[in-house]
């Protein structure tokens, strides 16, 4: 079983591969503990090309998708993982929640507890929930996006996107563009990549740029054209008009004009440039189309094919201790 | 198994029984390759019939049900047909999507097929869109119904509901009665019926008739009780206000009176004249109840029963050639 | 099998311990039937607290969840409950149902029955539709709330709950608190307690007792402190607002101020006094947190336990029949 594997790279075994309880975040993690996970997501994007896409390894387990954000796209993504696994996959949508009748979050976390969930993913619109549920419940907790927090497996998909295109993150340079200051995409791509020693930039406004955003290892550019200069990796962020309460909102022309991804503006990257979005896109706003289809610089469907590789990884790591397999009891 | 059969009727095995990649609608198809279909799905009537009403040949294979439009009816059916199958069934509703935020029709379409579905079911308030869809992915795309357009399983439903009660189809005078400008059940019912040689008459007030309806190969009728006279079926649909905008909108008081229909009425019919309706029933406006419920007569709760068989047939004959079933690879 | 053994208290096996079709209330069931539903769910309790929470009883059974009525926390327990037992389950929402397009309740009942359901769980706000619908279908109907009327599985894993802590119900004294009139877990919890010979004392504000409920064999109290002294049981119920038209509503506060348990008053209680609450809680409104979440007297978490194990039980129970289990026939 992969699992008894020893790492090549690290010489490790079991749990002590990836020793946390729950996946809040990128932050945390080593590096090898990062690439693990990518390594252990390889074998998945295997089984989900080949005919028969199903594994029973999560057979008996109880997975619950408590999705306070809708999110279409993540949660489709975390249920078909969890089905491929052959998990007992239930999903649990705020707008049915006992939420709207006033319960507290812990009341609910504490709820899903009680009918002894094996693993629970949430996705929740206020920074910091998912760490309060961890906190609360006896079993493994995975983060489908919270607040402007964190969005792991979003990160992990994104890298291991970019590992699969170039065999390597050491050393690239990758732009992160958009509005940074409001994306947990942003915030877990941009741990995961310097962890992987990537060199990061942002392209942003001066006002959707989180403040001493150099500490996180970063560099940040207002003008897109000087950000994008020879990068390997251009990373459009989705615009969120709906996360911006107060502030600078630019229309979406206005948006288009000053950093949305043209054809002429990719030119100023490295000529083998990869695009990527983590979807959905407002096309013609922060992404045209005409690079968002282009078969060999988009890596845009890539990224959700992976989406779902990377979960299943995620799914079956973060179980192993409440299966027992060896080396992780 | 069943598909390596070579069908007494055409001689065909395989493949050839059924060589179309989707089921985007009845227009398209040979009679024979109705009339498979419908052999098909008599196997699964008797499944689900038996005690243990499950079968594991779509095991391994993730379907997923897009529905853009509401439909419980038709959801549940596909959901219960596919997991009866043994597939690994996800539900997309379009309320929660991402469609919402914007993203085009194509691009869903895209990360659906990204998620290495091996069959997608579409339900989509615009005629066309399943066709775009199908175009756009790699797997099989079965049609829930869309727009105007097409409604393919409903009238596999209808047919096999007919062809079990009267031992065939050729020859039968088949009334359809109501919107039919607006039903895609109303279309692709008579390009089935008039395919496996019944005689299709539509009855609906003059507005509600589609223009050169006659070269369907249907007779139009606009006084009730011309129509019905002597017919062996009496299909009624159901008055869909919510798709009529502009026109003429009667009340249900108004389309009862000159519509809707009455126990007078179908006595006007052959004495073994069979009701049908594809539900959900507005009573006492197309359909008196005393007719809906009349055991001999009514064949409504048949058509549901009929509705899971087809669907299951459907979704096995689309995925052969995935599953590498002989004479289907 | 468990089906086969010989209950010990009652010398009974097979169907004659549990001879109904339905479970639509607690009315009507004779004590060692609800006690035999008690029994049975014991082994639910010991399979979810292990490491593979599975069992393949269900498997090609189907389990449609028809909830007309919101309600996470119980959809989410007949669900996992349902999967736990390997049955297809599918859920149909009823704010996405052809209820809305103004189908009747039996025209739906009927349609879930042509689909061959082989067990269905319904929620419905109208008291009586469960047993409107029961009569309509060939399959066993489960109750999981409707209206005012009753709310079974509730009662029974209260019960469950109590004798795991108490070792029996007999005897104990049990006061249930709050808005008893509009409380279909009050009814439940009533019939079935003292069915299992405990004295049970409701205690409410007149306006929100039911007339003559003395004729339950229970004591109302309008003053808490009176009605709580010395009781084993302290069963809180939810501050329902939404199910209050006309009549006295209380402000939280006043409530709370009336009505709310709070340490000083849990204190007139036996001193082993359990606390109890179906959720969701109001905290502070009609229970504050302190008592809430104390470890030793609250068994909020357990109930919620219980109600998946009492769930897997009656979904079994109730099913033997059709799946041919020996006695059952």
């Amino acid at each position: 079983m992969s699992s008894s594997r020893t790492s090549p790279s690290t010489g490790l075994t079991g749990a002590a591969q990836f020793p946390h309880r729950h996946l809040t975040g990128i932050s945390g993690l080593q590096p090898h503990e990062i690439a693990f996970l990518l390594d252990e997501a390889e074998q998945w994007v295997d089984l989900n090309r080949s005919a028969s896409k199903h594994d029973d390894r999560l057979a008996g387990l109880t997975q619950i998708n408590a999705f306070f954000e809708n999110s279409t796209r993540t949660l489709l993504s975390f249920e078909i993982a969890g089905k491929r696994l052959g998990a007992d996959v239930v999903n649990m949508h705020a707008a049915q929640s006992s939420v709207k009748k006033g319960e507290t979050l812990i009341d609910t976390a504490v709820t899903l507890n009680a009918m002894r969930a094996d693993i629970i993913v949430i996705r929740h619109s206020s920074s910091g929930a998912v760490q309060l549920i961890a906190d609360k419940v006896d079993c493994p907790v995975l983060n489908a996006g919270d607040g402007w927090h964190e969005h792991p497996t979003q990160a992990l998909l994104d890298a291991l996107t970019i590992r699969r295109r170039f065999g390597t993150i050491a050393g690239l340079k990758v732009a992160i563009c958009g509005d940074v200051l409001h994306s947990r995409v942003a915030r877990s791509n941009i741990l995961a990549l310097t962890a992987l020693a990537a060199e990061v930039r942002v392209i942003a406004p001066p006002t959707l740029t989180p403040t001493a955003i150099e500490r996180m290892g970063v560099t940040p550019y207002t003008d897109f054209n000087q950000g994008i200069a020879g990068v390997d990796v251009v990373m459009m962020l989705r615009l969120q008009n709906e996360r911006m309460n107060g502030g600078f909102i630019p229309s979406p022309r206005e948006y288009h004009a000053l950093y949305g991804l043209t054809p002429e503006r990719l030119e100023k990257a490295a000529p083998h440039a990869l695009v990527m979005h983590p979807g959905p896109m407002n096309r013609g706003v922060e992404i045209d189309s005409s690079v968002a289809d282009d078969p060999k610089r988009s890596a845009i469907t890539e990224q959700v094919e992976m989406g779902v590789a990377v979960r299943m990884a995620c799914l079956d790591v973060l179980t192993r201790r409440r299966r027992g397999v060896e080396g992780w009891a």
